[in-house]
């Protein structure tokens, strides 16, 4: 049963907006110039919805056609680039505006599939890499291993959460403004409770292996951090 | 009012050519062999229009489809790989090819893109695409960050330019061969005049940063430079 | 003449399963958690897939919608997570997985677009680029310069050879069960070959740079081994 058809596109907006954040903030800190930051700003906030608007066959994506969301990513680049914080608060700020976009297009991603007429399992793949390709395309365009990857925090588990989340509501009747809105909320406070209380994912299973790991994992914080 | 339609492949043929010998010379440059300069050639010269179609919905895209497209690039690689220059001419030459490849290609992906029947918004999104897409995929593929995003001089300004140009040629029902090679002579002088004059886009805002940034210029022109 | 139509899927999903794993290996050895190991396996096996699906049109890409497929690749992820090889193995290990998912992928890649009815030229891009995608967004993501560009051994050119013919034996007629497995298996012997033997394909045409080549080589076999 399809849900109050006006929710997709606000909740997208508002992971756009959030996301280019993200972008424009990685942007600032490499030291790019002005429409550096507008680009990493657009990568960032419509990468992952560009990615997924093509696997779903939707083309032109709403990332290049509706300048809508080109104005809301280009507004959050100029806001980053105006505002430019202290890099002291950056870096927490960074992983919570991850979140928020995380939670908005793990969500969004999914029911745009649906809606679209794909299958379960399509739609929750396109939630997922809505949710987690605009972090990717924004880490492999300023040269870093994408955080999704290298950082032990669980990050792809609310991502998949949400997205089958979304799914299984649709399939029970029942996704509307509401619930879609409580998804988004399950995801971000998966992805900040992973942040403060430092949940993991397990590393690879090495025998005896034990103090190695803890170390791998200060160097992948540290390292992140610094950067 | 659509143009003389066999302006677009000469345009775009021309800039997959000198596309590909900025492939070809960065792959040169990193000591690739035969294959993988034939490779980065294709990437290079064929990458913003592949990216183009794919989010135009023109699949399968005339860089895997059309023979003429790719004998073109691996032409240009091989011309590369024989020619061979030595890096000290390079340093110079890469960055006229880059502007050549970026006039013609931002021209080009608008004019197609209208063709298809995009809105205004898509087809300028398109254009800017496919002058910046191919040397992004050559500068990731060669594990470096895009020149677009961290090289101050204007970059990205002279595609966004031409693809405007182009959009509002046709929308005045004005777009001839003539006026088209108008629009691509417009962004490579744009370009050209950026590199000879040190243009520059703003860089971030920093109060009181004024002296760092004149020392990252200085770091960003060498550093392109000397890899 | 179409073959026995269920050869395709078979070949592809034992190239997923190889391709997955040679993702899933460099992911434990860059230490990455449980599920940048899944992504990275998903990734390396069905990235070329996916690529050649999004460039022939056929959205959504069995690799986002078809559970086997993902299911496969994520088994295999799982298979490289508990058994966990020790580095020393691994440095040939991956090389020999590579081949093989390289033999499957091209092969399997040109059947899918001759079967949607593409022209000669796309096919064998097509299944080149199945063939060689995964490794490269295998790479990409996790930070190195794709192999298939710097390595100096064969590795495009026996993909090359696959997809060429595979479409000469389609063109002929005669692709059936038997020859499809056949042109697999010249695509390993050919890759393997080119291990067992070093064949390497020529580097950079440069005047009295011989002894620089050797040293180069020697550079990137064991640049890659200690990574």
């Amino acid at each position: 049963m399809p849900p109050d058809i006006a929710i997709a596109p606000v909740i997208e907006l508002s992971g756009v907006f959030v996301g280019a954040l993200s972008g424009g903030l990685a942007a600032v800190r490499k030291q790019f110039d002005l429409f550096g930051i507008l680009v990493l700003a657009w990568a960032a906030g419509l990468g992952g919805g560009l990615m997924r608007d093509l696997l779903i066959g939707a083309t032109p994506p709403v990332g290049i056609a509706d300048w809508r969301f080109i104005a809301v990513a280009c507004l959050a680049g100029a806001v980053m680039y105006f505002f430019n914080p202290r890099l002291e608060r950056a870096r927490r700020m960074i992983l919570v505006l991850d979140a928020g976009a995380l939670a908005l297009f793990a969500v969004s991603g999914t029911l745009k599939a649906l809606e679209l007429g794909l299958n379960g399992v399509a739609a929750v793949s396109a939630g997922i890499i809505t949710g987690i390709g605009g972090g990717v395309l924004r880490d492999l365009l300023i040269g870093e291993v994408p955080v999704v990857l290298h950082q032990r925090q669980l990050y792809a588990v609310p991502a998949v959460v949400g997205a089958v989340l979304t799914a299984g509501l649709w399939a029970a009747g029942i996704l509307t403004a509401l619930t879609a809105l409580g998804a988004v909320g399950v995801v971000f406070a998966l992805r900040v409770a992973a942040l403060r209380f430092r949940l993991q994912a397990p590393g690879p299973w090495v025998a005896g292996a034990r103090t190695r790991k803890v170390g791998a994992r200060r160097r992948n914080v540290s390292g992140r951090m610094e950067r």
